[in-house]
């Protein structure tokens, strides 16, 4: 299991529609191949400055590698991602043993 | 839901057996009232500093400030974040609808 996720702070200057447009845009990603409990979420710690969360998990490094590679996700990261996105921080988790 | 999680990374002057105490003061959290889907994961991914995340969830807003409020749960912080932890990063998380 490869838990993928990102949370991020959308820019100050994006109107209602463009954010419309941003989340349709991100719940489309949930339809990729092997693409596995997929979630938007909003983030409300007070203690971080970001203010959504996304969070996807796949059954193998190679499903990961597919979907980040997938044209539809390098479209979306292109199309609505960079015009969109004030500031963001990745996050990636695997199982532990110990 | 309310989804808490804290990424983290140990002080690296940490040895093992802290290490091994460490993880085994964060599991006995898990036991603590109304704490759901308790989880200890590897943070993998190379974009971001930290090597941990914990991860739980509450049904409410009130389970969650009672959790937090929690004698066992303040003698961790204490005993074992404060002496153990160099640097983390607490992310809340609710469902959203939009």
């Amino acid at each position: 299991m490869l838990r993928h996720s990102v949370i991020l702070k959308l820019k100050p200057s994006l109107g209602a529609d463009e954010q419309r447009a941003f989340f349709k845009a991100v719940d489309s990603l949930a339809t990729l191949p092997n693409v596995q409990k997929f979630e938007v979420l909003k983030q409300i710690s007070p203690k971080n400055k970001f203010e959504y969360g996304i969070s996807m998990e796949f059954a193998t490094q190679e499903h990961y590698d597919f979907y980040t590679n997938h044209p539809e996700h390098e479209a979306f990261i292109q199309d609505f991602w960079l015009t969109s996105v004030d500031d963001f921080l990745e996050i990636d988790y695997q199982k532990i043993s110990y």
